[in-house]
């Protein structure tokens, strides 16, 4: 049994190990282990990473390894990660000459490169991807898929443009990407651009996404980076003009790790476990024969026609045969998400005909075997995405409080809500003290009834949408 | 332009960036960039050995960071690999408390969870799988794809039995995956039992496939290994048998690297560049408009009717509108292994047709519009990997000398030929003076006339057939 998710520190812990996501006894701090399930559940989603992607991004590889001296060549960059970064120091029973960091994101592997793979106008713009692990030592308390020591799964782009004004409209894509990205999950994300003290090292601003976990703290879920050139005169990277001059480049970085994975279970979850939507849903359809003395065969029969249709339409279902009674099935199916249950019991099997359930919803209706098509399993799809994305907008809406003054954005946060408060940029790091700044609201959330511009509510200047919170 | 493929060497230094397979040119000995066409084709790769796995296998992810003590459990192992392993001693500033290796393989990040997993023979058999990046510190000389000190692409697969007997179904089992993605590839390979000092650490036994390359040096692209009950009995891996006993659990596993890519380019390849089957080639079909004055648009437009027609097949097709000369055009996507390439000329545009050539034959043909099917596409795919199949094996053939006497087999290896000679097992060792034995031939390839026994070349006894050769 799950506990209650109401108590969701305990919940996310259990339902990753119930649902088979991950096992989380491997002996080292913030390591864990993909079980297949979860596995494939990763596979899915970032399939559709990849497929927006590969719209206009080509995919590489580079090396896990960063000689000390390239990942120390930008020293805003490196200021932000000298703490966390893992050393390998030996090769065997030798010292290496230069010590190799594992890579705790890839700009300092990347750009020598491209300062190699840039010589004019003609190959800009530059768009690649890699999905690779990524490396953090973290000393702060870790926890599978959100705070990780090894981030098994991170997506990052790096572009290459010839003026700031390109790069800044390659950051808008990114945020159009990653809109898309979290729209086909039904997670609600609020934009923000990370204040200066909390940007990414060596960028020139940041844009962020982050959605509002069930205890009412933020998790960041994606980023995207404008670096200007500020990387580019580090690394050298120039290309030539059409009129012959030589410029510095311009760059943006992108990333989403793992955390679409936490998000997805987290928002959606309840307290019977997983609730996935159809697309990513590892088990899209299980069939459930229940089994009366002398309907078997009939029963199973009917069971095995509606899985080779269901089958035939290339979906992900499983016929579940075992010995179990229906009530401990319904359990095993419901912790682990799947969206749509067929039941097939005597009568359904007499007339043709099955039980339906979805995964969100309580009730339970009959269709006739011969009115299930692709048609309607993809309606039923899209209805299922549809709710689950009113009840996330739901939630995270009762867990916004707009503010007038720091004791309401110092009571928001306390009573583990996300404030959001008009401020001035001379204000801005004032409200530091009463929880984690997220920033200046970057665009307008659909469904939040706000103005992004108001008056600050520490000096009565003009001032614009922050966001304050507790974080993960 | 290439260096001929005689010079292999050299050939093969140059092929893998002229098509742009990998960047060679970053900072580290043994790091390499895979590009996007690279990656591309190791995509399309991996996704077959993916295939065959997933039809019994489950795909899993575990940590990249093996702790000392885990590592060093398994005393035969680590003798294998303490030369070669990476070590972690630093997190940030910190020295870590416990060293952390890079995995070389992960029987030892894998063991001790298959323990915890492992309860009951209802468990049994357990076989999963992970393609990883893992790591050696290689000392000699490195080479893209063949020998590194980043595996990009290591695909892993784990067992666990019951039984030995069940062990060494599964090892048949292995191998017989292994001949299907092989023969997929047109890959021709010898199948080996390796000697004794040439096992897998800590395993029982060890079959390899080997390959024969250009220049007569045999290069390894697959091991399966009986494990036994030995790790079992080093992690704990312990069943409760139907009976109510508690054994220890039997173990294979078995591994294909990115030399299944070094494999395809090397034993296909030739004096213009990479000759890939249509199955996996980033670029399937290449349309080349010939335009000439007055012509154009009659060209194009059936260049991209063409073009529409093939893409809805769903074929990975490239129009070449570039404003290179046919030629170039012709030379770029030799290079890059394209195996079917059309041609369109006014004298094509006017009578609606168009001009085919395969990347393997001189000659060109001429076929109808309309007579361009799915149907007659994959029949020459067929026939090309049947063509390269033939091609294969005849210079595999080439470079076999089946040998009477040790001075044979000196002289075969010492030119840069495969000797194979009859041995008994305690001649066996004594025959490594004249080159690497390979082991004892396994199975005899269909295309190799020759008896698996004979008489032992060094005393006169009863002898099987044993390979020796220089190896990559």
């Amino acid at each position: 049994m799950l506990p209650p998710k109401e108590n969701f520190s305990e919940w996310y812990h259990e339902v990753i190990q119930q649902a088979e996501i991950m096992d989380i006894r491997y002996p080292v701090k913030g390591l864990y282990v993909w079980l297949p399930f979860g596995f494939k559940l990763r596979q899915l989603v970032y399939a559709k990473l990849r497929e927006l992607l590969d719209r206009d991004h080509q995919e590489v590889y580079f090396p896990t390894l960063i000689p000390e001296d390239m990942l120390m060549k930008e020293s805003e960059h490196i200021k932000g990660f000298e703490d966390e970064v893992y050393w390998v120091t030996h090769g065997g029973l030798e010292q290496l000459d230069v010590k190799l960091a594992l890579r705790p994101t890839s700009e300092t592997a990347m750009y020598p490169m491209f300062k190699l793979w840039i010589r004019s106008h003609a190959d800009l713009p530059l768009k690649v991807y890699q999905i690779v692990n990524v490396f953090r030592y973290e000393t702060k308390h870790t926890r599978p898929l959100i705070r990780l020591r090894e981030v098994t799964s991170f997506k990052e782009a790096h572009t290459v443009h010839r003026t700031y004004e390109e790069a800044e409209e390659q950051v808008k894509e990114a945020v159009k990407l990653y809109k898309e990205f979290y729209e086909f999950l039904a997670i609600p994300y609020l934009i923000f651009r990370r204040p200066e003290w909390d940007k990414f090292p060596g960028a020139d601003y940041t844009i962020a996404f982050d959605t509002i976990m069930p205890d009412g703290r933020t998790l960041q879920i994606g980023t995207v980076h404008n670096l200007a050139d500020n990387f580019a005169k580090t690394f050298d990277i120039k290309y030539e003009t059409p009129n012959g001059d030589h410029s510095y480049a311009y760059q943006t970085c992108y990333g989403i790790s793992e955390r679409c994975i936490a998000s997805l279970i987290s928002i959606h979850g309840d307290d019977l476990g997983l609730i996935l939507p159809f697309e990513v849903a590892p088990v899209q359809i299980v069939i459930i024969p229940i089994l009366y003395k002398g309907w078997e065969e009939k029963v199973l029969e009917l069971s095995k026609r509606l899985y080779d249709k269901l089958k035939g339409y290339d979906y992900r279902v499983t016929l579940d045969e075992s010995d179990e009674r229906p009530g401990a099935k319904y359990y095993r199916w419901e912790l682990k998400g799947v969206p749509i249950r067929f039941e097939i019991g005597p009568k359904e099997a007499e007339k043709n005909e099955v039980v339906v359930s979805f995964r969100d919803e309580k009730k339970k209706f009959v269709v006739a075997f011969d009115e299930i098509s692709k048609e309607l399993i993809e309606r039923w799809a899209k209805e299922l995405k549809e709710r689950l994305k009113v009840r996330a907008v739901e939630n995270a809406k009762s867990k916004i409080v707009i503010c007038n003054s720091v004791d309401e954005v110092a009571g928001a946060v306390e009573s583990k809500r996300v404030a959001l408060v008009y401020v001035c940029e001379d204000c801005e790091r004032e409200i530091e003290n009463y929880g984690s700044v997220l920033g200046k609201m970057e665009e307008k959330p659909e469904w939040l009834d706000v103005n992004l511009e108001g008056i600050c509510a520490i000096c009565g200047g003009k001032g614009y949408l922050v966001g304050v919170a507790k974080t993960y």
